[in-house]
């Protein structure tokens, strides 16, 4: 398999996860967010992913697949022999639940393109490009951190004892959080997870400094 | 089951389609998103879901479950009989893919909360605010027409002859799109996928203006 990543990118960093909890060995084509107006925006990356976003996961028989949650669910059903989803519904259910809440409420709403929208389109400054950022990280994880809490499920993981799909979002949004000045003080229930998960060596091989494309 | 929901609410959309493709009765809880500052902003709801999001599907047997994409998810497996994600592992993802990118790349950047931010904060005026939520909805759209165009995998449905999840998570972003001025001739695939849809009676029950709570 080959995945179209970037090191400092939170969804490529999820399916790297997802990748390494189930030992499965894949090549990275590296797409540069940060060169020029960036890899993703040229017409060769358009031509892959009309989305122009990463990641793109080339499967074995050359089927290429857009979004980590897609992606997710396909190296689920494809590559079942280390479950990432609990089997029971209802567990599988809030597991696919905060995924859905990571992937979709917080990251989406400060990924690169929409700070730079705000400062190109209304001339917003750092300075409140920041706000805006920690703003949405804040009430993301925020009700990410009361869910867990009430939820009452969490063990060393989000559910448990075994890491899920839950698991391999959390952590890039929590290590984003960090990189964006957010601090995680707000969100213990959030941290305690993330720092144990990333105890596991494979969540810690999919870490951005631990990419091959890393500066 | 129970579906708390607003006749307005776009993800609630989703799952009322889901619903009705796959025959299921529900009853539906009112979430007035619009009254005062929003229902769903109050203690009340907020102790139904952190997120002060809708939907929540309340299952028969007590489980509320937040998140379109995971309602949806355990609503096919839950009531597999009539059946909204095809057999076939690249066709699963596809459908996937469309749903992730339905779901987290366009909503998400102009729901209630968003603009409503821009103005509270930024002093965003209603021009600027209108300016950015089309922006997001045509960047999104966009990527959905040429990824159907170039898959080239549609029929009367976005795959083949039979509605898929794919389909419910596209005719309310369509939807959504016109009431919010966006004009579909930039999107004539999805616009002719999403008006078929429309004339097959589960997807037109869900529509907003035949909720029980519409005004």
């Amino acid at each position: 398999m080959q995945l179209y990543s970037h090191f400092r990118s939170t969804a490529s960093f999820r399916v790297r996860i997802a990748l390494a909890l189930k030992g499965l060995s894949y090549q990275t084509v590296a797409v540069d967010l940060l060169r020029g107006d960036g890899e993703h925006n040229t017409s060769a990356f358009e031509a892959i992913n009309p989305q122009r976003m990463l990641p793109v996961l080339v499967t074995d028989d050359g089927q290429r697949i857009t979004q980590s949650i897609a992606i997710c669910e396909y190296l689920e059903e494809r590559y079942p022999t280390r479950p990432l989803l609990p089997r029971e519904a209802n567990e599988r259910a809030y597991v696919r639940s905060l995924m859905a809440a990571l992937a979709s409420d917080i990251h989406p709403l400060h990924s690169l393109r929409v700070p730079r929208f705000l400062g190109s389109r209304f001339a917003l400054d750092g300075e409140a490009r920041r706000t805006w950022v920690q703003h949405w990280i804040r009430e993301g994880l925020g009700a990410i951190e009361v869910t867990l809490q009430r939820a009452d499920r969490a063990g060393r993981y989000c559910l448990g004892q075994a890491p899920t799909l839950a698991d391999a979002f959390l952590v890039p949004q929590f290590v984003s959080a960090l990189n964006n000045g957010v601090q995680a003080d707000s969100f213990q229930r959030v941290a305690r997870i993330a720092r144990d998960c990333l105890d596991d060596p494979a969540f810690a091989a999919a870490l951005p400094q631990n990419q091959p494309d890393a500066a």
